[in-house]
Formats: C-alpha cells, structure tokens, sequence
C-alpha cells in the first residue's frame, strides 16, 4: 500500500500561502517567493511551467515519479482552476468537495469525492496502488494527520517570513517525528519527517 | 558592531515550547524532546549540561564563542530560575522586564534592563562589542524584527509537532530572508537566515 505523504512549500514561519490567498493572488500576499525554488532554473524541456536545478531537481523528479494519486481539497481546486492547464503529475486527482461543480473547466484527471476524508482517501488509495498519495492542502494535511493516517512529511523551507496566511501545520501535537532526509538547496531546504505513532 | 541574532530550538510547526511552560515545566506539554539533541551524546567536561556530538557540536561551539551578550525576557529569566546554577555562554545577560525582582537568586551575569527594548538593546550592544548579542526569547526576537534590527536567525528544528505553545515567529511578515547555511545533524536540522531589509 502506497504511503500517505504531504509534500509542501512553506516559508520558515510555516505558511503555504500568505494572507488573502484566492484567485487573483494564488500564493497569497508576499507569498510569490514560495515557488521561487521551481522556477529559478532554465525552463524543464518537459514541463515549462519547471525549471527546477541543483540538488533540488531529484526532489521534482520523486515527487513526479512517486505520485500514484494526489489528494486535494475543495480550495486548492478552485484556486489552481482545476488544472485545466494541466498538473505536473501525471496521476488520479482526488478532490474532496460537499459537491461537486457543475459547470467549469478542470484536468480529465479530477475525479470528485464527496463522501468524506476516510472515502477520499480510500478511492485514492485504490487508484494510487504501491504509488504515494499525495496531500495537497493544509486541511487535508491536518485531518490525514488527526486521523493517524499521514505517513510522511516534506516541507521545502524558503527564506521568508509571511506573518500570516496559511498555515500548514496548526493545532495538532505533541505528534513526535523522524527526521529522514535533509536536502539543501539554493534557497530552499528539503525536511523530510516520517510521522511516528 | 556585533550582530543581533536569534539562535533557538524549535518543533517544526515553529514552536519553543509547548502550552503551559512555566516553572514546572520549562518546555511545556510534550516540549521535553526540543533540547533531545543538546543532551543525545557523552557528558561534555566543559559543561556537565551539555553533550552535544556530531555535526551539531560546532553550532553550540559557535554559539558559546561568538556570544558578546544575551537579551533575555522576563519570563525566560524566570523560568530559567535566573540561570542562579550558571548560564552555558559566558557573557553579560541583559534581562527586559518592567522592574528588577527585589529578592531571589539569580546567576552574577545578570543585570536588569527597566528602560525598555531600545535602551536594553543599546546596552547590550555596548556589552557586546564585537560579540554577537543573542536574543533569548521569542517576544524579544519579534520586537527586533519589527523594529528592523533583527541581523539573522538560526533555528535548530527538531523532529516534533507540538501543536500549541510558544511561537518563534507569529505576525511578521512579509520579510525576505537569505538562506545562509544549512546543517544537518542527528535529530536535529540547523538553519541559518540573514534578514534582508
């Protein structure tokens, strides 16, 4: 079975995003930086919205290659505009909703879960096989994490404080980890924790 | 002039002890494994409090030689029963509060700073001299970031979420930081910010 992973970007104060993230601003006030770590290469020949270098280049390529189905919450769907550009994972897409939309545009690979977090998580877990599944949100990190069922954790610090926003770990403690990898990069650092229970 | 830094051990969700720290319990709830990593190895026969080894001994090395001064809050002071058994760094340790304690034992470094931050960062820069002057304490970290005279942080983030407690950083931002070096240790990442203004 595959591993339940969060794998984010967060500023050194732990914020996916910065205050009045939406539309218009998906990173939040300030929070361009967040993803400044992907971009900062010359443009990937096969994805060019990627142009990831340096040690931080394996971290792109396991998340890619690892990725069996992503899990994401309702927001982060309407946020990123259902991918209908396209996801750089090439994987099932899970979107847990109360319902689900009726008109719009959104990747083929978006299937809706409406039936809760433990059904979510079972669909992607039947469609991810031995691959990861991977979290995308806060909320989802945070209930994968009340629920005991979050296996790993990879955050990609950046050098910067936002202050406020959102923020990727919130409220729930004392859960003791294991540090498992370090990865430093420029201007980003890879953490990777296994969640211990 | 010496530098202004920060130089604490934190959970990765950013906290530098859990809920209720006080006397009786110094970390908080479930705050014990934050100093793990300054106690893992053999006692150190310089200081029987510490037993530092591996690729974390030259930050407490540093942290010990280049200290010119320490800035600490009230409550550090009082938790730390005024360092009366002695203090690991050497040097003069200003400690902010509204007014001195009147009786009590406290370590003969200590002195008590009345007229406020400013002042007692003035006070302790001339201390200092050359030395860094290092801030203990997340309120005082937050006041030199706000008052834009914060030079770096190092955080020493540990494999632990506590959920709730005392935040490093809370409510400033955005700031861009640069990422200055990076140590990976046994149970324990060091990461090293200058602040950019």
């Amino acid at each position: 079975m595959g591993a339940v992973i969060v794998d984010l970007t967060v500023s050194l104060d732990g914020f996916i995003a910065g205050a009045d993230d939406g539309l218009e601003s998906p990173l939040g006030r300030g929070g361009e930086p967040l993803f400044a770590w992907m971009t900062s290469g010359p443009r990937d020949p096969d994805d060019p919205r990627l142009s990831v270098v340096g040690p931080s280049r394996p971290i792109v390529d396991e998340w890619r290659s690892r990725a069996g189905a992503i899990l994401s919450g309702r927001r982060t769907f309407d946020i990123a505009r259902g991918w209908a550009g396209g996801h750089p994972i090439d994987a099932p897409i899970f979107v847990l909703t109360h319902a689900a939309p009726t008109s719009g545009e959104w990747s083929p690979r978006v299937r809706f879960a409406t039936d809760g977090f433990d059904a979510a998580l079972a669909d992607a877990r039947e469609a991810a096989g031995d691959g990861v599944i991977s979290l995308c949100g806060a909320d989802l990190a945070q209930q994968a994490l009340r629920a005991g069922v979050l296996d790993e954790i990879q955050v990609s610090v950046v050098p910067l404080l936002l202050g406020s926003g959102v923020r990727l770990l919130d409220g729930i403690g004392p859960i003791t980890l294991e540090q498992t990898r370090v990865i430093p990069s420029d201007g980003v650092t890879h953490l990777r924790y296994r969640v211990l229970r």
